[in-house]
């Protein structure tokens, strides 16, 4: 154990929270915090906190960081699945890459901490790392992966994929509402859809994510810090509800062809099927619908067409079959009773539940402990990164808790001590496995 | 009965339907037909046949339906509601005005004839008239009327609204999407909402409406014109649900406030109370969900707030307020089910059922009975700028087949010698009302 991280536990516990992360911890909490809250900024400013990958905002934020990088000593490029990637070398290449990341684009009005302060927090450990004048034996990388959250394409996970070779060109060939195929847009933001193998890595050892949990069980239980045991799969579904676009005034009830009414009774399907999915216990599921849209959308007009995205996570992909058969089964009913046609059953992703790597979680929980911090393992319940990471590395993840699990909404929020515990775990890791990794 | 029409109704019969729309009838229908279809042209190339009203496009519309009505010998102008005016001077100005319109904006991909075929109607009439030799004692008005479709503002029959005294100043403060209010857009198209007691009208002593019929009476039963008895009443009820945008992922099914899940079962609740109540008989009654908005709409977060517009119509005013209680009781027990808050159960408009005047009928009926074209008694389940000017004046339709029954759809369709004899029965109706009303 490093000197630094010596003073016996007593001592920890006997200060609050705000001294220790003032007094103790191995990083500068200000400048961290500064960083959080300076990308955060970067929003549209009619729907705090917005900053949508492949938007200008999104540039600009990415220009922010690329800055910051440099100015920490890092070497900075974008690679050809449109990531930011900083990085120092180590002083033995054979050993190969550390790397720590997430991502700094948001959901329509999300938040400032969700990506954000795991990017954030990869580089302020390098800083301190470096500040405390440590020489590492890996290279050490900080990863700004592009577009985590499910983007304009309809593809989330984007520059992970890409890095882990799990991008194809069926992907490349999706198209935003305005035409724009994701081939083009990631030559926009500095990728090459036409190089993406030189993406693929095999030389990282061990991927570390920080997040905040977007769940309430560390603030129930005033835990610092939640070791991630595995990534949930998700299923996302479209279905199409293909009618007639009537006029509401003259088309009796009797003779109408109305998308909508089968997509609100799938709605109620996904709903009723997930409620009783989870009852079962004891893994965990859940399934959404956010995403209805209607077509024409007038009032005096029969809907013509609907679309639905169907969202579905477990820790058990048995769950998910059964959910997905009796959603099919009960869309196509609805689709008869509607006198419609379900024009579209699609599945537009499926990724199974990742298990985390036992020994960087491990190395995590060490490190949490020796710093005195409290910590429980727990699973994501959101997809992540690290899972597409888990594919070419040894992945993990520290969760830290944020107010009232909410997240992707501009009232998410993690105190600066709880960011600043997450992180010192695993700037504590990281200078544990460049020892013991070989 | 003018000599023009003195053909004996066999020697009507003998001929097919074109060969009398060419031969016999009192009007020009290549240059009728020709005016429906080059307003139509004037669509939104992307999604035709759109011209949505308060756009670059509608302006454009009218500017060339000016210059026609000029080339007609009309005074063309726009009045402090908004509406395009051409009128043309009778002999005896104490006898006031026949007036005959519709409306020129269209639904969002809509067709080329719902509006547009009334106006163009008008003008040929006056054309036709003057060609003839005719000399008017009433003056003669053609009204496009401004917004019969509901508008980006929420409101429909902004102009005949305007013309009846029935657009109030809550309504001119309604906003679009973008922001902008009602007044701002009226004052943009040639209006002024300061002054609309102007466009009040006490002279108008007769209104004519030509339109599709927007069902499929006259098709199904192969009749030339139906005469309108009466024009259903619109109620129009916007229902917010306001939940919680949790993450799709972290959020346990117990635990979430799903707007779009209340909005779901409200929209099937709407449609089951829709069917019943038709199925009463014998009194019209259709309801329908024709917007649904989510909001933030992302796959991976829960619906935090829905907003659904609800469109009920019936002959008979009991039917609705038996279905606003239905719904009323109904998305109370959704909203509560789903753990979210209704916000809102606003009505945004509320039409009574409107009887055409009998002897505006009896003249159109005699009309078609004159030209030898079949007819029928009919309600209209689409609501009309003849319900609003029945306030001011009396007011009756007349409705021509239309394929299928579509429209506010692309494929809406109507004959060329469906519409010219529809415009046929008004010619007659206006020449005879202009020597009968006193």
């Amino acid at each position: 154990m490093d000197p630094h991280f010596a003073a016996p536990r007593a001592y920890f516990l006997s200060l609050n929270r705000d001294q220790m992360a003032k007094t103790n911890l191995p990083l500068d909490a200000d400048r961290l915090w500064a960083d959080v809250m300076a990308l955060a900024d970067i929003t549209d400013p009619a729907r705090p906190y917005t900053r949508r990958s492949f938007t200008a905002l999104f540039l600009e934020g990415r220009a922010w960081l690329a800055r910051r990088f440099a100015e920490a000593g890092l070497a900075t490029r974008i690679d050809t699945a449109g990531n930011l990637i900083g990085r120092i070398e180590g002083s033995d290449p054979a050993l190969g890459v550390i790397a720590i990341g997430s991502h700094s684009d948001t959901v329509p009005a999300g938040g400032r901490f969700d990506g954000i302060a795991g990017v954030a927090t990869g580089l302020e450990i390098v800083r301190s790392l470096r500040e405390a004048g440590v020489q590492f034996r890996h290279t050490i990388e900080i990863i700004d992966f592009l577009a985590e959250e499910p983007s304009e394409y309809g593809l989330s996970c984007i520059g992970s994929r890409g890095m882990t070779g799990s991008l194809d060109e069926k992907m490349l060939d999706l198209a935003e509402p305005g035409g724009e195929k994701l081939r083009d847009a990631l030559r926009r933001v500095g990728g090459d859809p036409d190089r993406l193998d030189q993406a693929i890595r095999g030389d990282i050892r061990a991927f570390l994510e920080l997040h905040i949990e977007q769940g309430v069980v560390l603030e129930s239980q005033s835990l610092d810090v939640g070791i991630v045991t595995s990534i949930v799969g998700i299923r996302r579904i479209e279905i199409v509800f293909q009618g007639e676009a009537d006029h509401a005034g003259t088309t009796p009830m009797a003779l109408r062809h109305d998308a909508l009414v089968a997509a609100a009774n799938t709605v109620a399907s996904v709903r009723r099927a997930a409620e009783q999915l989870a009852a079962e216990g004891p893994d965990y599921f859940v399934a959404t619908v956010g995403v209805l849209t209607v077509d024409p959308s007038a009032s005096n007009i029969v809907p013509g067409r609907c679309r639905i995205i169907v969202d579905a996570r477990t820790t058990n992909p048995a769950l998910t079959s059964r959910f997905v058969d009796i959603i099919d089964r009960e869309s196509t009913a609805h689709a008869a009773a509607a006198r419609v046609t379900r024009a579209s059953f699609a599945t537009l992703s499926d990724g199974s539940p990742v298990a985390c790597d036992a020994h960087l979680r491990s190395a995590l929980s060490q490190g949490a402990r020796g710093l005195a911090l409290s910590e429980t393992d727990l699973p994501s319940g959101a997809g992540h990164d690290a899972a597409f990471m888990s594919r070419i590395s040894r992945s993990a993840m520290v969760f830290v808790p944020c107010r009232a699990g909410k997240s992707h909404a501009p009232e998410e929020w993690a105190d600066r001590e709880a960011i600043t515990a997450g992180a010192a775990v695993i700037y504590q890791a990281v200078r544990d496995l460049d020892q013991s990794m070989i």
